[in-house]
């Protein structure tokens, strides 16, 4: 049975007319009713540009209210949002408007200039243009079939082409859902977006906002002064992050605290080091980690507080709707033994657009083949070692970058640690540290010393280069073959 | 698509293995993990007497933890649950069970035998029986599809034969998460359960427990005492009433008040008298009406909390997955017009079992005739007025019962009270009170003079019988049609 809901704006414009829908921080506030308002306008809009039902419309902005709705608009129109990545070069657009069928480009003024040289072929439309444009009297959507493709969502593969991962509504409501059975739903509640909308972490709030009937903090960008005064003075209680920004907001925090309001600090976007853990438990910070990729929605795991200090450095379980399973040698793992990740559920992907390679390599019985590699304790907790295409071997062994730059990040006088694997003559691949220091003074010799202590030796890095940065996409996650790029220089 | 997740409680027992399931006051806890180990278990004794996938089992039982055993080992086997009223007569315990093509009835040891009279055609068990059972070594399932049949419930008509109404696992899991939308979801709720299990009232608290990790405060039956211990010494959060029951919290309450973790008084079975209301609002009880029946899974529509001091009366907007219509000569009425109360969402059961007449009279386009009146005033507030079934015309005027007790339940001296239409050679019917006095002081007179300061003069009931107590059912409503045997004695 295909499930069919009232239009989620509409029906909570219903149920809440005059609560608050987005809040942008020291400028205006809107309500559920006038987003709603807005929206509708600006799909009647839209439509005068011909945008009708089916059309793939390319959204290229950074966080801003016009973002929002344009994206709401397209739903109003039946119409399938292409979500792009905003720092994504001139060639990869190119790519991803092209395989997926992209007949119209919204963008912000600053990106048109830009997006204009990219190619010809496209229209290419600031939400300002569309402002100005008058509306269509049209019918607009009334309900949403949650079988209904709603938003694609290219994936920051390291290798080859990027696939266009596709969510249906269902599987964005499934996603909303499963969060609230994890975190509670609390009539308080306001979650703060510093995550790009473009990725599906920062689109993910967005749509929880419209299902909760809960504001959004909506921020351009991470911006550690703004965030902290969200929490501390402007009543932001649930704040996802990913570790870098987490590092920032626990330096800026010093000895001050968060107000007791203050409930979840959501990290994603891969593993977490013991120290930064650590550091946010002193703080006491209500740090969940979570385990997710585009492919599911959002989140798919979450460490639920009450375990945040028993299982440190564990992704916790699958969230209710879920099943999750660790798969090694065509069967599922032992206790403890570290085999490929996969889920499965409503919240994930049916499939990559346009692609069926790449869906029958990824997709098996309903079951997502992550790619990335983990284990369950004998209580069934996953911790999540790395993701598989990072994989070192090296001499036979198995080598896992996120473990070494794990024991990398506790070396006092070390900021920020990305390891990958180089080719080697002898050995197949070494692995290889790039390191932020702290101040000049940490010298290679202290590191290796103090690796020789907490790792085995073909773990410890064979080169270790100091860098003033460590390359990290839009999410702020680090981007490991850009470190490859580094080594050929 | 059709969606699937894994087993509820195999989810909840992995999630929350150490947590409270089921609480029967002064006597045990059972925990997720318990409750799931059990469950189990009884599912393969009841393998063992042949049941199996597909299978029709009914449940004649007042509330227990064996019947809550019954109910998941069910679902464990892919077997169909009907459940029973305990309260029904033979002829129609007999009836529902040839309806619903019942191969097995479960049963607690004192109902066997009343069962055993029924009809010899059906094997009968009781939940002692099945414990004494060997295990057979079945594989269980571990998954439920949304589209699958759970649950069989009839409805109490109070006309024609009753109804099989289906739900699936799809319209308990959706009726769960629209109630967590409304009421939020925190993790120190205890939900306290008085309502017969086999009614969906009752039902659907066991199957938000499983859903929300939340324990349930299990009582065989209402019971003013101990409801009240529950909310003041016992932690639990809500409470799911009828307005008999209300009244008699609010009696027992006296000057004493609730503590502030109480935060929800759920309130359906049929609409409130503003006095009841008035009532509660003065003793600080944070009602929330409901408006709802056996076809929509438990409530669709729910008054939040924030409108119960200015929509007194109202049962609110329909929940967020759900649609609400009010339909008038074949249309959408305006605003404020008096019409038939039509529903739709994915909470809403797909049709009654065997019975193709009843489901082309009552489902049209996916929306649920309820045969309910109601109106939605200019903010999509709903009001229902009655039950179409029950309206009384009277000299061509509709006279509407739900008012004249209403207002008659104000009147100084009167406990309860219910009204019916008579038929009359001269009007068509004519409206009948049945009262329940507190003291025998109050006189007819008394009443009318009252009736006629409140209520235009084709609404003032035309006899007035003075009665011992009403006839409700199980949930504790007004059951009308004993009514009209009572005035054909």
């Amino acid at each position: 049975m295909v499930e069919v809901i009232p239009h989620w704006l509409d029906k909570q414009a219903e149920l809440s007319p005059h609560e608050t829908a987005i809040e942008i921080p020291n400028q205006h506030v809107v309500t559920f009713h006038q987003l709603r308002d807005e929206s509708r306008r600006f799909a009647r809009k839209l439509s005068n540009k011909g945008v009708s039902e089916g059309d793939h419309v390319a959204i290229h902005s950074n966080n801003s209210l016009d973002m929002v709705l344009g994206l709401h608009a397209l739903s109003y129109l039946g119409a399938v949002a292409i979500l792009l990545n905003t720092r994504l070069s001139e060639t990869e657009l190119t790519y991803q408007l092209t395989d997926a069928n992209v007949s119209l480009v919204l963008t912000s003024v600053e990106a048109k200039q830009f997006i204009a040289t990219v190619n010809q072929s496209y229209q290419i439309c600031t939400f300002e243009q569309v402002h100005l444009h008058n509306e269509l009297a049209i019918s607009l959507k009334k309900e949403l079939n949650l079988d209904e493709l709603f938003t694609i969502i290219y994936t920051s593969g390291t290798t080859g082409f990027p696939k266009g991962v596709q969510h249906t509504y269902g599987n964005h409501w499934w996603s909303a859902i499963s969060s609230a059975l994890n975190l509670g739903l609390d009539h308080n509640d306001k979650w703060l977006v510093a995550l790009p909308l473009f990725h599906v972490g920062g689109l993910s709030i967005l749509i929880k906002s419209v299902i909760y009937g809960m504001p959004v903090y909506l921020m351009e960008k991470f911006d550690v002064e703004q965030v902290d005064q969200g929490i501390k003075i402007d009543g932001v209680t649930i704040v996802s992050v990913v570790s870098v920004m987490l590092e920032r907001l626990i330096d800026k925090l010093g000895e001050s605290k968060y107000p007791a309001s203050f409930r979840c600090m959501l990290l994603g976007g891969g593993p977490a080091s013991q120290t930064l853990l650590e550091r946010a438990k002193k703080n006491d910070i209500p740090v969940f980690q979570t385990y997710g990729m585009t492919e599911t929605s959002s989140q798919i795991a979450t460490l639920s507080q009450k375990y945040a200090l028993t299982k440190i450095g564990s992704a916790g379980k699958s969230l209710f709707p879920a099943q999750l399973r660790i798969w090694k040698n065509g069967k599922i793992a032992v206790e403890s033994e570290v085999g490929e990740i996969q889920v499965k559920g409503p919240m994930v992907s049916r499939g990559y657009y346009n692609n069926e390679i790449a869906n029958q390599k990824t997709f098996e019985n309903d079951w997502l083949k992550t790619g990335d590699l983990g284990y369950l304790d004998q209580e069934g907790f996953l911790y999540v070692i790395d993701r598989r295409k990072d994989l070192i071997i090296s001499g036979g062994e198995n080598v896992y970058p996120a473990e070494i730059e794990g024991v990398l990040a506790a070396v006092p006088g070390i900021k920020e640690v990305g390891v990958i694997g180089k080719q080697d003559d002898e050995w197949g691949q070494i692995p290889v540290a790039f390191v932020v220091r702290i101040n000049k003074e940490l010298s290679i010799e202290e590191i290796l010393t103090y690796c020789r202590k907490h790792l085995a030796k073909y773990k410890i890095p064979k080169e270790i280069y100091f860098v003033p940065s460590l390359p990290r996409n839009a999410s702020s996650k680090l981007v490991r073959y850009k470190l490859e790029g580094l080594l050929k220089k």
